[in-house]
């Protein structure tokens, strides 16, 4: 019997909109309701909660209150320094006093993360980078990107702290938009309480093999986290994890088990025009499938393959695996 | 001096939303403040806009004075079949009600057409594809995007529709995705009022040559309208026209004089952290260039170049005249 | 028990040369050892053969004793059309004395399917296109390129002529890029016996869905061949089939049993630094897993998830198909 | 008057081969025809050399008369790790005798290096990677690419080594990937003699933009060379430096200059059916341009429009100067 505990960010229960159907592709709706429908899910066992709270929620008991009556604890928070306020950047604004807010925010959801007994606070910078060339001072925008994730870490140190990278979107491009980018800013940082949330798509779409991904932040001791969902390879499309690739998905896990990574395997998914329980317990199924091909599947014969790079032995054994675990 | 009129589309002085600044980029604008900005414009002759009217604005009269008073004139059209209730689709929905919401929704734009003295209806079927492998029947979805506009064009002999191409975008992907496409799509529908607005960008973010798009859409007898901006090619990023390609605009451009096409520019821009006035003057001061550019290039020397696939001696004509005019 | 016919490109059991490795990946290989490789493959039916035949063989007769030996057929006759002489283009060279060898060539294919009784000639283009902007004359070269076939179909109304379209590679650009644009072409040659030979691979990285490029084929009356391999989606790597994208390739499969398309499945792929005979009863075994899946698979079911545009039944529907039939 | 010193690498004015061309783009041409066409080009100073020496030449004395006569110098050497022995890779190959002769080369080209009394040896590992998922332990493959490179830098001390990194090709996946992926595995080696040959189209192909790479290369010390050429974004097309991409062009060589770096201005450029000898006049002629452009630009005001992340004065500035100075 499996062990393996699932998450979710909570905005995989949201509605959303985008600069099209900007009435949304549904109803707004409230935290409370999101994570009843988080507890619907046949094995979902922790939520990523943005900070502010979706629809303007304020009472921490109603919270705490939904997520007992579901069975759901907090891993992360999410501060949301990605809206209006910081559209030209969070921790790499041209404006100090929108940087001192950014500051403020996450010095706030690190006080949410402490109320929630959570494991971290997540960084998602989606908005510092730039769109033109010429726009920014490249140097700079790197430092301060450095240097307002470093402040943070030092301001809570009994915390941590984990960035999500993503090559792109909202900006054209995020400053930090890969895993070596993003471990060679941490290791400038010199904290030990700053790592990677790795999600999948977002290395995948990146151009990284989100395996070898993986295995860098492990290796540099700094794979905190992570989350999955799967896309086209040429944007965050946020799809049902393993509709796609499957295999590749599968190499990422058989990573994490090589390496005895252990954590919450997180869904990160927007089913705009999905229901989001199906969707979600679509996206499990198939992880509980991994799971079972994993159990099955001859490591040792791996590692000789791989010792070869050998492609096509490599490809069979992991075929047998999961193809005959679903 | 020039006689070239510049177009765009009313939406480029809005404010916008996405997935993640879901507060927007800007607080709202009427449709009566957006005109005014454009008619700041410092060379701006006719609008495209969305139908029904951005924010709510139902007075026909309020926007006729705001037109009037900013010498704006109405070129197109836009019906807004990519809202929330079309989410799964407009032509493609697998809801019958919601195709014939559709029709109804674009007849009411066609009026709208007539009443302005328009150009065309412009159709952009944003959410008529699909996002998942397996999703759709093909056969269907592809019937259906040619039977939905063809209906239209038979309901309304006497207005021109264009259809707006686009590789993706909110859907994963889109039915009517590239030039090819479109135009065996239209020539199916075997009537005369259907043709193509071509948007550089989707062309360019599509793996095209709008060049070559271009020339394909003139020789169908099809090219019934088009506009700018540019991307990293990758994503529909609508950024400002040649601020990353100058080189494949100039042919674009280069093509529809060789063709004798005329038609206003337009521009498709989304500012999302700009200056909406700003960047458009930004946009037509270099279309201006490109207009000097093309009264300067040798066409003799270019067509002799070409008929000899010389790439070099082509590039350098080209630069001599795009390099030299700004 | 299966009756589907399996066949490879020889070009499979060839080895390469790239422009780094001009030595190539190996020593290189008659056409007979080819053939004596792909007789060595579990289940292989039928070869494609490259003309002139690779390694300078001439003589008919050993060519035929070594199909004969190895329980071999020839589908398809591929003119070379894409060398040294060829490198500004066959159909679209700025030299007419160069069209007329294509031409020439082709012919001579021709022959050579008479004389195998083979399927037909396929035609892959891959140096009519351009690199640069401004390089050739975008009319010019798209009706060159419909000429130069539609002018070898009407020599040869006995044969049939396949086209296989391709986004880019050897030429930065091709002209007869996807599938839309080839049906485009193949529609204003006005004749019976041309059609596309639908590659997986290139579909998928020219940014389409093959299963949706395979059913407008079909609705054409079109899809005369097709090959099969994978990719990363950005380049024609011709990686082992169904090592990357398990579940569109049975959505392709799906398309063609759905429209009761029969022909033989063949391969396209070049292990450039694997086993060519291991690598192609890696993707046979798997095809084989695909048949088996389409046998188990509801279409009825499908089909009705598909009317609905039902994204998590329809991909559950695959994976209980795929999944347990390994 | 310019003191830009120009370079390109030799094989700019090679004929090439291709995986389909397998009988090349024109005649095979020795290492002093090669190098008595560099002489032809109107402002080139230095040469890239691989080695072993193209077509198979051993008289050190007949190439030092070559380029004596042709007053060119050699910038650098660049070992072939990446022929047909070392197509499983030359520092990760599985065979530690591969891996050793990877290194003798290395160490003869080092000898060279000397001999020409050149600034670096160039190591470009470009069968260094992997094709497939589950194909290589990703620790091991990014481990052994570290201390390859270490290896060498320690045995010979006295000299530079670059790293030319690349996302992909000939491998599907190189291990040298990206600037930050590089520079991370540098930091690890901890030795002062290797860094980074900064490839303009490698960086652009791969997601970045080369102007913020080059920024954070020269941030860690490691900008040791570069070289330019263009693309479409998708791939390694080798094209005319400035022939698509201009303005990033443009910015990458403001950040140079901003950065007081000083370096020659190397062309990477392989111009399969163009005359070389054009192809690299055609450069250079633009490059001049851009030094022209350099000297004009406003860097006060740029610094000032980047403090802001003003992106319409920044491409003002640039446009200002770059379209005025051809």
């Amino acid at each position: 019997m499996s062990n393996q505990k699932y998450g979710a960010g909570i905005w995989h229960f949201a509605t959303y909109v985008d600069r099209y159907a900007t009435d949304g592709y549904g109803p707004p709706r409230s935290l409370v309701e999101m994570i009843d429908l988080a507890g619907q899910v046949d094995d979902l066992s922790v939520v990523d909660i943005n900070y502010p709270f979706p629809g303007g929620e304020t009472s921490m008991e109603k919270i705490e209150e939904a997520l007992r009556r579901n069975n759901l604890t907090v891993i992360g928070i999410t501060p949301e320094i990605y809206t209006r306020r910081f559209a030209k950047g969070a921790f790499t604004n041209p404006d100090p006093g929108i940087r001192r807010l950014a500051n403020e925010m996450v010095n706030e959801a690190a006080n949410v993360v402490r109320r929630f007994n959570a494991s971290y606070v997540k960084l998602w910078p989606g908005q510092d980078g730039w769109d033109y060339p010429f726009q920014v001072d490249h140097r700079r925008v790197w430092q301060q990107s450095i240097e307002g994730v470093a402040e943070l870490a030092e301001q809570n140190p009994d915390l941590r702290f984990v960035i999500e990278y993503k090559p792109r979107e909202p900006r054209v491009h995020m400053s930090y938009d890969s895993v070596a980018r993003t471990l060679l800013g941490i290791e400038k940082m010199g904290v030990p309480n700053v790592g990677i949330l790795l999600d999948f798509g977002h290395s995948l779409y990146g151009g990284e093999s989100p395996a070898d991904a993986a295995q860098l932040a492990i290796d540099h001791g700094r794979l905190f986290g992570m989350d999955v969902n799967d896309n086209l390879r040429s944007w965050d499309d946020d799809l049902i994890a393993g509709s796609v690739h499957p295999i590749e998905l599968f190499e990422f896990f058989y990573t994490l088990r090589k390496n005895k990574w252990e954590g919450v395997w997180q869904l990160d998914q927007f089913p705009f025009r999905e229901d989001s329980v199906r969707a979600a317990n679509s996206a499990i199924g198939f992880l509980k499938g991994i799971e079972r091909a994993l159990d099955k599947l001859d490591f040792e014969a791996m590692q000789k393959a791989q010792d070869e790079h050998d492609a096509v032995t490599a490809l069979k054994l992991a075929r047998d695996a999961l193809f005959t675990s679903y």
